[in-house]
Formats: structure tokens, C-alpha cells, sequence
């Protein structure tokens, strides 16, 4: 076992996990490093299952009991700290204890995805860390296939989508479109029929629209950006606008995360495996 | 228009608006003076349309114009404050740049809310502002009849609740339980039939057990605290256990919003309005 204990906070062997929640820094650290954290026991434990492999792995010595198999079974250091240390380090209290800091791996390119996918969800500029790890979340427990995000959606490998997702994003398939101006013509030459969410009107309700194509059909949700919603662009560009029937009371939409849940289960009931 | 100029950060008229992030702070100050929170024009716009009177609104100055016609027609005082004056006050970048402090109501008793409603959902310990607020967008979006909280659930007038939930905490028809232990008495004697969300074992497909309930039958759906779920007690009093299908992938749950989403448009799809 490769447990090293460190007390300084400043100490170089502890340079993937600095300040945490200093985003820019953040994004080009974890970039330039090709990184990833992983934040407590399971989604640890997961990150592992899913066969990433961890650079290292800081743990407060509270937590080296809980994580000892997993300390044992990887090659990487394990970082033992005191608390205030970690603290130091991460810049706020690190009350789950345990941190790991994963290697990239390439992302498959769309076409690997969708191949034998059906349901599909493409994110169109999802900018919240937090609601790209919630629609990951709701999209693997029900099931979908396949997420395709735009050039400019948040990073699902991010430490807070990676954390509201439970470790979905690990076995998640996804992939990123590297253009967002002709993105879908792939989608729509692969046979997808594109259906855009979005409570405008003229739009059909989901259900309907799904009804209208058999259960074999590949169907490609598009999900737009919070706030605005979807580009005119891909609106412009999808076989049909669909929308999740409201009820009024002075309430015009959905939370991202309730939207794509609603639309997800929608898209598994009317095609299930 | 009762607008006047503040420029000390420290003015006593700003008092119900200080340290906006300081949750002990605002819950003692909020209860001692019955009142809430409104922030930015659309929620402020919400609140007054559903009837709460403004204590007074805090602008910053470039808000001033956007929001003349509401400043006009409130009777309260309208305090208008420099970008940095309004940060000192609040402690934080306030750049929706509109606050309202709002008079609370008396909360409905349960039997009113529950008058004429055929679903309703029930929160036994959502202990998170961001999801109290976002369940009650869904269910006022989805068109839930009225929503119950336990004694300890998260308080949806509470700032974060009210934001997240674009306003729906204003329309959205909602009571308080004061007892957890028999609280679901009351709904079973009213004739409603208590369905429990829970992923665990043993639990029915929600669509399956809705489909076992006519349309004009009383269901209430159950929800627990994120991440421990309903209380045995709570399970126990349960008609029937129900769950939303999952496909497995090392996902075994969903976020508490999302599961809420979901379950809201199931209530709804299997008895419309």
C-alpha cells in the first residue's frame, strides 16, 4: 500500500488538488493536466469500477479506514492528511474526506456513440456544472443511450457535475460535437428524427410527437441552454418542436434538470429496451 | 413614487435586506418579522401579482427604470442604493440588481389546500432550498392539486427556494404538517391513497400502481429526504411502495428534483385536469 502522509499544505505532491473551487484555475489545471476529480467514497469507488485510473488519490485519516481496499488495489499514492490540511489545500472543509484525481481518457467521437443508439440526448450549451451532472444522472438511471454535447455545454468531468451526477458520467456514453453550426447534420444523416424541447409555441406535446414514430426510430432530444433555451439554429434545424404540456398558474417552464428528466422517461417509456 | 435615495449601507430602512448568505441570520430575522425575500423583476412582478405586499423594494439604480411602473404603484418605500451600497448590504454581487421584502402569510391549513384536490404531493424532509424550489416549480408547472410539508421540511418562501422556483411558491397551493408522526392520517381519512417513492425493493412501477387508481381517485405521492429517502415510519403508513423504472448502469437513484419531475407528470398524465 502507497500511503504517504503529508502535512505540508504547500507541498508539490498535492498540486492536482488546489483550491477547488477557483473554476478558471480549475479548468486549465485539470486541462493542461488532463484530470479529472473524483469526490467521496462512491463516486470514487465508481470512477474506479468504470476503469478510470487515478493519478492519486487525498484522504483525510479519517477516511483511509473506509477507502483502505481501495488504497491496497491501486498503484497511485494515497495522500493522508489532517484535516486542516486538506482544508488548506482544497480551500474549504473537505467534509467527505476523499478526493481523487483521475486521468482523461480520449472521448469516442459521436459516430461511436450513436452507433445501435435509439434515444438520445443532445445538450445544446448547458452552461451550470450542476445541471449537466443531473440530466447525466437522469439520462443513465432511465436509460438513454447516448449524450451528444455542443462545443460550448459544460464540461461533465467537471468535480461538480461529476458529484451531482452520482458517477453517471462514468458510464454515461457521450460524446462532443466539435461543430455546433452543422452539428446536427450528422444526427439527422444517421437516420435520427430531431425533436426539439422547448415551451414555445406551435410546439407538439412530447408524447404525441413520440407516438408518431415507432419504437425502433432513432430519436435525437435537443436541450437547449438555461434561460434562452435553444438556438434558433438547431430550432430551425429539428423535424419537430415538442414541448412537456403545462398546466399555467402563472409558471412558463421547467427547471433544465425537471425538463430533461420528464423528457428522458418519455423518451425510454415510448422505446423501451 | 416613494423612491428614496440610501447611501449609507448601514441605514436601518435596509435592515430586512442584510447578509442575504447568512442562513441562521435570515431564518431568526425572516420569522421575527414575517417576511420573505423576492429577488429580481420577474419574482418580484410574480409576488405582487399573486397578491403579497411589498415591506419595501431595494433597487440598485440601473434597475430603477425596468421596474418605474412597480415603484409607482406600490404603496411601500422604494430604496434606491449605488451597485457597491447594495453589496455591502446583501454581502454579495447583487446584479439581478431588485430585491422585495415581502409579508408573509398564515400559511392555509392542511384541509384547505386539500379541499377539491385529487393530487397532491407530500415532502417529508427535503432539507435543500434548490430542491424545495424546484419541486415546486414542477408540480405547479405539471398542474399537482397542492403540495404538504412536514414539520421540518425546507421553508419554500426561504430566498433560494423562492428564486428557484421562479415564483411558483407564490400560486403553487401549500400547506404545513405540525405533526410528522400522524400526518397521513388526516390524507387517508380524507379518502387519498398514499403512495410512497422509494427505490428499494418490493416497490411498484408508478405508472402501474396510478394505472390501479381510476382518474377521479385521491392519490398522494410521498417524497423523503435527499439521499436517506422517507422515514419507516412514513413507508409504513404507505399504501403501496412505488418507484420510477430504472435500466441499472451503476445508477441506482435519482436526484430528488428529477425523481419529483417525474413523478409529478405521471400524477398528472394518469388524471388530467
Amino acid at each position: 500500500m502507497n500511503v504517504i502522509e503529508v502535512t505540508d499544505p504547500g507541498d508539490g505532491r498535492l498540486a492536482d488538488y488546489v483550491r477547488l473551487r477557483d473554476v478558471n484555475l480549475r479548468r486549465s489545471l485539470e486541462a493542461e493536466h488532463g484530470l479529472f476529480m473524483a469526490e467521496g467514497e462512491k463516486v470514487i469507488r465508481r470512477a474506479l469500477r468504470a476503469g478510470f485510473e487515478p493519478r492519486s488519490l487525498l484522504l483525510t485519516r479519517r477516511r483511509l479506514a473506509a477507502l483502505a481496499d481501495v488504497a491496497e488495489s491501486v498503484a497511485a499514492p494515497v495522500y493522508v492528511v489532517a484535516d486542516d490540511v486538506a482544508e488548506a489545500v482544497v480551500g474549504f472543509d473537505l467534509h467527505r474526506g476523499a478526493l481523487a484525481s483521475v486521468r482523461r481518457r480520449p472521448l469516442p467521437p459521436p459516430a461511436e456513440v450513436l452507433s445501435g443508439a435509439r434515444r438520445v440526448v443532445v445538450l445544446e450549451d448547458i452552461v451550470d456544472h450542476t445541471n449537466v451532472g443531473a440530466i447525466f444522472r437522469s439520462a443513465a438511471g432511465l436509460g438513454i443511450d447516448a449524450l451528444l454535447l455542443a462545443p460550448r455545454c459544460a464540461d461533465p468531468l467537471y468535480r461538480r457535475s461529476v458529484k451531482v451526477s452520482m458517477g453517471a458520467v462514468f458510464t454515461q456514453p457521450y460524446a462532443r460535437l466539435d461543430d455546433w453550426y452543422g452539428g446536427l447534420d450528422d444526427l439527422r444523416g444517421r437516420g435520427f428524427r430531431l425533436l426539439a424541447l422547448t415551451p414555445g409555441p406551435g410546439s407538439l406535446p412530447l408524447a404525441d410527437a413520440l407516438a408518431a414514430s415507432g419504437p425502433a426510430d432513432r430519436v435525437a432530444l435537443l436541450l437547449g441552454t438555461e434561460g434562452d433555451g435553444l438556438s434558433s439554429r438547431w430550432l430551425d434545424q429539428a423535424d419537430a418542436a415538442v414541448r412537456i404540456p403545462m398546466a399555467g398558474r402563472d409558471v412558463d417552464s421547467f427547471n433544465v434538470t425537471a425538463a430533461a428528466a420528464i423528457a428522458c422517461y418519455e423518451l425510454v417509456r415510448a422505446a423501451p429496451a
